[in-house]
């Protein structure tokens, strides 16, 4: 995987993250200060690079030659701590711009989460340093720590502690939130390479810093705590780089429902995303969630081993049935098979076990181990080589007399396997979790949480496997015509409507050239046109002006149709009397037509009536919505729900972000919970799951080379049945583009 | 409160529980050994009654004498601890009967938990006991605790600690497992009063255990772990009893799905209880289920606490906004109300923080207050005086260097408020936390794990303000026709059907009587007559065994009808081609007639047929299934779900055990997923949903009536909508009776 070359602003970056020489602006030789803190931590922790306090009030401190003044520095200071009052911050910007410095991390507070004076100021100290050139962490953040280069320009109490470097990378909105959970990281035993806290995000945003230190070949997995999100885009792109680097990104964001989006905006200025869409893409793109810092620490605690499992199969070896079930029961849960062993396997921990039960996964010890050592080695390995199953947990309590002897024993047996496994010890004692933690082997307090930390590994196997559409950066490659849709093999010629045969890049590329000439409301006929080209099987309409055109149309499409209102004004027709069903006949075509067109005009005489839609009705066992929009963070984002009632009374829908493959969209359609009814319930009939992804796909594709005009899309309904699916209203509004 | 009388059997079981002598069957001197443990706890933990170790090869046992043999025992002892090898139990069952022993506790393994031989000795056992008027705790237990009486009858690793003695009484069925609970309880801080492991419960079963300890009055708290359940109807005695006493009762039970029933089943002889009955019934009498050991833990440390909460108001005061957002958000998901402060309160708090912003529920104190302590202690003084606010949380993380400071100011706090609050202390300093649960303050070590402790309190408050139907064993005395409904006074004139004005005390009275003579499929007549009669509006349905006779039925309902082939052999008549709806016209009934007839004789050959149901046309505008059956554990309960795909799609139904009240109904109603298709969506006429749960306390209270006999009633579909709910189709499966 080779590094993309570094732009100047990433070569900044990189060198805020490892300086060879940092200044502090106003330092204090009182180090129980914010300002005095960087100074100790970084005599203290050893950084080994040039350290330039800078005051007027000192003439050293600690031995550290003391500068009267930014101007006066004998050198630019790779990175410039800024611990000065707010209102002194633009001109310390200013400042260090003049002395060369490219990049700052501001401690200082009374900015943007103080109100309107303090986002100004915040914009007045952005655009200063944009004008030097500087690259900006924070205002409103603890610093950072870049454990491997032993750089600590933090006050963080973080710092209070030993080094504890390792393979995390973690970076926090949170300042006390975020030195919590490095807290609690590191009482587990887990190594933070990089320790960033983004405050304010003037400048760096949090996706962009985690970028530049997922790159460190250090750093094995990323985390990140999140509060709010403004370039969702930047998360997407930093994502991808995790998966194309094989590492691991969890993420724990809050903001998930209203109560807690109302303390949001109350706390912070960046823009609130609907939780569901933040959820469905960054899944999409292989991010681990982690829903509070408890599961982000086991998780962390699980893939910063060294060992990863190939597959989902969970082992168990319990010492207690009813904690065997528990786990049994949450594996199923969180999407880990529980697998009945194979015989070998059960005659293997048969010979050890003569009491053995026959399914055998979990394994039920007992307290009888603590006779017979080799019960509890031999059944882990022999679990653990069972061909079905790809990670293992050891169940057990207390035991404080025999710790020293169980630690023994697991590195045995960890030195006789090569697949992952994970003790959960429930009222350990503290030294024999130590001492396994210092092995290599994951220990959790609690079997459920052990579950959910095996899962991670097991998600994150999954997420490796996962393959994406070509992104933003390679979005212009596509329109040209050249890329083909990754789930061509599907079978592309299936029951699908007209136009399935044109492939989506090219057609998105003509769709795109089209609709350049329409804004607002797109005209059925043309909405439809284009959709059709870019592969999506839609119903045919035909625009009849009048009567006659209205039969002629009838006449052509042999069988009853459909009649609806055409007109600018009216995005919702059936509300306004503008949709007639199952019209069969000439004179019925007639009347329909008539009474339409009065009843509009009745119902919105201020409406523009263009004629009305001529279309054949269509049939599906399923009734769903697809829509497409622009989301503010993301860009554009599909959605797909079920339709009618149903949709209404669970919001039963599922979001991906284009453009996606029919793989993806065939993985939204899972996540719908009342997703049963496409297979066909009560003996109704169902739908071809294939079909339906590859027209998701489609519209996906669609909608994001349409995106910097797409306003929104909605094809509702959408009907699937054994025969196809078809779209067939369909809503398309258009902006003028940007 | 008055204590009930209690049986000879009960009393028994508070002997077992508090005895003034205990003999030790097979007692040895080697105290590191199973039947050598609980000499040495009695002994160390300062038992202050007789002792009597039973071993022919010691004379004496660290000075306390030691019997030769049971019969030689110098008295009757209150409780015998059996702890030989199983082969040998039953004669000890014998001995101790013949010396008048009234009660024993099992270590012994080797029975039920190891196969057939194992279950046929345990049954031996059981029945030895039975004959000679012992009560038996066990077999393959670890004993049990009373902390209070000093009596710790057990080899359970959990009395090598410190005696840890409190308000909790903690029953479980699992040993290893249990240990484990009780140990983290005493490292929590959580005193145990009772610890008591039933094991394999040949006798004694955890609800009439628990329904012992929980009449202590030194007990506050119950709290249980299930791994199966057998006598769900004891359960049910126990969680009333708890909620007379107004002592919460917490239970954990593991077994929720596929993967865990299969390792349950292979673990344990307990019959298996549908979770989703289970988790319904156990909720109707307001236990607390917590969802893991953890959960347990933090729900007890709430409970054990003195202060309740008066409601579901929670109050937030945080060091970090985004934590007081992912607070917010667990709240709303738990039940917890996050209420906008007073103005008074806002005011308040303003004064001692001007940055304060406007909603202010969280309440932000950000690291300002080590600087300012009374910056949090009025903020949380003041949003707890505030009368939105039931309950708070206070989260802070780290602050090693101010912990003593703070714990003062907690205490401080609580001596000027009356309502609970508990402190989320992320990476705690240790010592802090065990000085505030000295001082009575709940302490939790992650943000959603508070709240959850506080919705347990919330929880706890509402079950209080539950009012049950009458049980069990006071339903005789409904029969007798004396009872009145608990929800009449919601209007019983409603938009009901037939016979609603019945009372359903009287009417399940006679249904019961006439339900005597039948058995098997009853016939359609019978069943809505019986019903109706109890009070559930049923569609009118006349029987007609020609053609004739179902002409003068159709006239006589004056419209469209149904006709339905009504046989004993036949409970789905639509999938012989049964049913014939909307059918309207003298010949159009005597051409469905024929047509039933004709074509059910040519589906279904063997069934007979009794002649054709004629019924009016009904129409809802939602549609319901309501079904009774026996369950194994609980006895009858009620299902309501609803109605067609949706049902199968999204298995969204909710459960009730019978009788129960229109309130009750009206909660389980509530937990449907799809409930908002009750109130009508996209302009869609809803249903009263009082008139609703009316329907199904009635059914509940005639189910429970004809439960003897009741096998299976299923009201599919009920139709509800704008002018009142009726129950259409009706399958009634009664049995001879026990």
């Amino acid at each position: 995987m080779p590094t993309p070359p570094r732009s100047g602003r990433e070569q900044a970056i990189a060198r805020l993250l490892s300086p060879r020489s940092i200044a502090i602006a106003g330092a204090s030789a009182d180090f129980s200060k914010i300002n005095g803190r960087p100074l100790k931590h970084l005599l203290d922790k050893g950084f080994a690079g040039r350290l330039l306090p800078v005051n007027p009030k000192y003439r050293d401190i600690a031995g550290v030659a003391c500068h009267a003044s930014i101007d006066a520095l004998p050198e630019a200071p790779d990175l410039a701590v800024v611990a000065v009052p707010a209102r002194e911050v633009p001109a310390c910007i200013e400042a260090l711009g003049r002395r060369g410095a490219r990049a700052a991390v501001v401690f200082s507070s009374g900015f943007g989460e103080t109100g309107d004076a303090g986002r100004e100021l915040e914009q007045r100290t952005l655009a200063l340093a944009r004008a030097a050139g500087l690259v900006l962490c924070g205002p409103n953040c603890l610093g950072f720590v870049n454990a491997f280069d032993k750089v600590w320009a933090t006050f963080s109490q973080y710092a209070d502690g030993p080094p504890a470097e390792g393979p995390v990378a973690f970076v926090t909105q949170s300042g006390a939130f975020g030195t919590a959970i490095a807290a609690l990281a590191r009482a587990r035993g887990l190594g933070l390479g990089y320790f960033v806290n983004t405050g304010n995000e003037a400048d760096l945003e949090f996706s962009e810093v985690m970028s530049a230190v997922v790159e460190d070949p250090r750093v094995r997995v990323a985390a990140g705590y999140l509060e709010g999100l403004r370039d969702g885009v930047a998360l997407v792109r930093l994502a991808r780089r995790c998966h194309a680097l094989g590492k691991p990104l969890v993420l724990t964001k809050v903001g998930r429902r209203a109560a807690g989006a109302r303390a949001a905006a109350s706390h912070t200025g960046a823009l609130a995303v609907e939780d569901a869409v933040f959820d469905a893409v960054i899944r999409q793109y292989g991010v681990l969630r982690a829903r509070n810092e408890e599961q982000m620490i086991d998780m962390l605690e699980a893939l910063s081993g060294e060992r990863r499992a190939r597959g989902n199969g969970l082992g168990i070896v319990t010492q207690s049935g009813g904690a065997g079930v528990m786990m049994a029961d949450r594996a199923e849960e969180v999407g880990l098979a529980v697998p009945v062993l194979s015989a070998a396997t059960q005659a293997r921990i048969a010979r050890v076990m003569p009491a053995f039960g026959a399914a055998g996964n979990p394994v039920d010890v007992t307290g009888q181990f603590l006779a017979t050592p080799e019960l509890l080695s031999e059944s882990v390995v022999a679990l653990l080589d069972d061909p079905a199953i790809d990670a293992g947990i050891v169940w057990l309590q207390l035991m404080a007399a025999h710790a020293q002897r169980l630690v023994r024993l697991f590195v045995e047996i960890r030195g006789r396997t090569s697949k992952p496994f994970v003790v959960c010890w429930v009222a350990a004692p503290s030294d024999a979790v130590s001492a396994l933690r210092e092995s290599g082997i994951p220990v959790f307090p609690a079997g459920e949480r052990a579950v959910e930390a095996v899962a991670a590994l097991a998600d994150f196997e999954r997420s490796t496997r996962l393959r994406f559409e070509p992104g933003d950066g390679e979005r212009a490659r596509i329109d040209g015509g050249s890329a083909t849709e990754s789930g061509a093999s599907n079978g592309s010629g299936a029951s699908n409507g007209s136009g399935a045969s044109t492939a989506p890049g090219a057609s998105a590329g003509r769709g795109h050239a089209r609709a350049a000439s329409l804004e607002g409301l797109v005209p059925t006929v043309d909405a439809v046109a284009m959709l059709a080209a870019a592969g999506v099987p839609m119903a045919p309409v035909v625009l009849a002006r009048d009567e006659d055109a209205a039969v002629t149309a009838w006449r052509g499409f042999g069988g009853p149709v459909a009649l609806k209102i055409e007109s600018p004004d009216l995005t919702h027709k059936t509300d306004v009397g503008g949709v007639a069903l199952g019209i069969d006949g000439e004179s019925a075509v007639r009347g329909a037509y008539r009474a339409l067109v009065r009843g509009v005009g009745q119902a919105a005489p201020a409406a523009r009536i263009a004629g009305v839609i001529v279309q054949p009705m269509a049939c599906g066992a399923v009734e769903l919505v697809v829509g497409a929009r622009r989301d503010p963070a993301f860009g554009v984002v599909v959605m797909v729900g079920l339709g009618g009632v149903l949709v209404e009374a669970l919001r039963d829908v599922a979001f991906g972000h284009a453009p996606f493959s029919p793989d993806e969209a065939a993985r939204m359609l899972g996540r719908l919970r009342a997703g049963a009814l496409l297979d066909g319930v009560r003996g109704r009939p169902g739908t071809d799951r294939a079909v339906l992804a590859r027209l998701l796909s489609r519209v996906s594709h669609w909608a994001a080379a349409m995106s910097p005009v797409l306003e929104e899309l909605d094809l509702n309904p959408v009907l699937a049945g054994p025969d196809g699916v078809i779209g067939v209203d369909c809503v398309m509004i258009l902006t003028k583009g940007t």
